[in-house]
């Protein structure tokens, strides 16, 4: 292990733009002892006013929709228009190896190479606060780092999304076209958050099917609700190989950004975003400190079993267990 | 106040499918005194192997859409087809009053004076467990009391049909045709919940309207995954005035319960909303408990207030909350 930097050394590390200090600061965050945490929050705290100067984009869909090759290609018409891009990979899978999604292939190639890129997986930790409190901070730490696109990335198979969803300004979901969405695998809800759904694939023969299911698409979300924000979920097809459709996702974001500006839903999302930030770390506190109790790890099991056989009452049980740790 | 019967009366009184009984019994669990919390919680144990036997509905949809004429009808349909029907409404507005959506209004008179119906409006408690606790325990009684087909009614605009969700086999939602879900104001997120959709009014003018809106939203539905259990959402029209429409429900509700009850996936989702009523009740005392702290009481304004000027990080905010909980 490298030695661990100074809280200064962070802090102008970071100030000054410097990506070798930027992931180290991002491994930081992304560590499980307490006392790294703890540096980090003071980190984050310090370095709290350069943060808030980006766009924070979510992009999720399953496995086989064409994430990376459209991040890739997204990505790299961002870069284009001058912009600095920053993309964080959620990996649910990597909870306890330690390894990543990115780790394991050789993606995003071009767009590893941009000089107006900074590429990185961040592993979904178990610790305070959850999937989300790593990556949100890795957010902070880009943003005061001068990037002003934040891309982060998840498989769209569950909770991770609901995540990403609280910590964005524009979520992002990525479908396949023709195929139904219960072969796509995304779960219940996940449609509903989405702020566009883009199609991609929408090249060669795939495209009438493509501009089909954006039809159906666009339809079925407008059975749904507007969101608080008065903006109204939109539909659209890109094809990453032909260099379609990237354009018009980009404008349709900035269009969602001056809409939310104007109406001063921008800044209020995000405000409250922050405050349930710290109400859902001290949930998951407070929910971590009883379920790890020695008491409560040796009863639990016990209790769901009695209440799966009809022996026991739900509030019965959970009475039970609140004032054995009550007495601890 | 009446004086509180002994355990053993409430035990008699609901195993000889006493009402006036069943009544008390449902005031002692709606109490909001510990003694009467802990009273409940073991009689709803002591009953416990009489629960289970109906068929669990949540109804919801906003004011307006007719549910008040629309249970009158279903209800007196499946009372004719000689079940005993329990009708229990959460009433959010009633929180503070103990009033009731039921109390203000003379209505599902003819349900009322059914001799196979009972009817009982449950106010919303802020106690441990919140909404549902009272509304669950009251159901159980219920079905121990011997109803067959147990009603819970919601009014679609928010947390409580989550609740419902996970209280009741099946969930219904009613919708009005030509109104676009803004102007209906359901939220984001109770289509996915429904197990089928039923537009109302379908009568008079009306009618083509219901049945071209039936249309869109069963396309729209089929966008959506089935549930894990295997059943995908239905849309189906029906005039509550004309008595239309409602055997067709029934007989789906009925198609429901067999599929589910074949793959034995009824019995599982009930276990599984028991254990996570379970959790649910010890995370929501949790809370309460830090939450209503005098310390924390006096501090989480002032968190909240920094949060949102951009002065304090959230997770170091929450970390400062719970060291002071935690030093109480």
């Amino acid at each position: 292990m490298r030695k661990r930097l100074s809280i200064e050394e962070y802090i102008e590390g970071i100030k000054s733009q410097n990506r070798f200090v930027l992931s180290r600061a991002i491994t930081l965050v992304e560590s499980e002892l307490a006392s790294d945490n703890a540096l980090a929050s003071e980190l984050i705290e310090a370095l709290l006013p350069l943060t808030g100067n980006s766009i924070r984009i979510g992009i999720t869909g399953v496995p086989g929709v064409g994430k990376s090759t459209f991040i890739e290609a997204f990505g790299n018409l961002v870069t284009s228009l001058g912009k600095k891009l920053a993309v964080l990979a959620i990996d649910p899978s990597s909870q306890r190896t330690g390894g990543s999604i990115m780790g394991d292939k050789t993606r995003m190639e071009t767009l590893g190479r941009n000089p107006l890129a900074f590429i990185r997986p961040s592993p979904a930790g178990s610790s305070l606060g959850g999937v989300s409190r790593k990556t949100r901070e890795s957010m902070l730490l880009c943003e005061a780092a001068g990037f002003e696109v934040i891309l982060i990335e998840t498989v769209g198979v569950g909770q991770s999304e609901t995540a990403v969803s609280n910590m964005v300004d524009f979520f992002l979901l990525l479908m396949l076209a023709g195929a139904g969405d219960e072969l796509q695998g995304i779960k219940k809800g996940i449609m509903e958050m989405a702020d566009a759904v883009v199609i991609t694939k929408a090249d060669g023969d795939n495209a009438p099917k493509a501009h089909l299911a954006k039809a159906e698409y666009q339809s079925a979300l407008h059975l749904f609700p507007p969101s608080e924000t008065g903006w109204q979920a939109q539909v659209l097809t890109c094809s990453a190989l032909e260099n379609k459709g990237l354009q018009e996702i980009w404008e349709l974001i900035m269009q969602y950004q001056c809409l939310l500006q104007s109406n001063h839903s921008f800044q209020q999302k995000r405000q409250a975003q922050n405050i349930a930030w710290m109400h859902e770390v001290i949930k998951q506190s407070l929910e971590n400190q009883f379920y790890n109790h020695f008491l409560i790890k040796k009863l639990i099991k016990e209790k769901e079993d009695s209440i799966k056989e009809g022996k026991q009452h739900s509030v019965k049980a959970a009475i039970e267990l609140l004032e054995l740790y009550a007495n601890r």
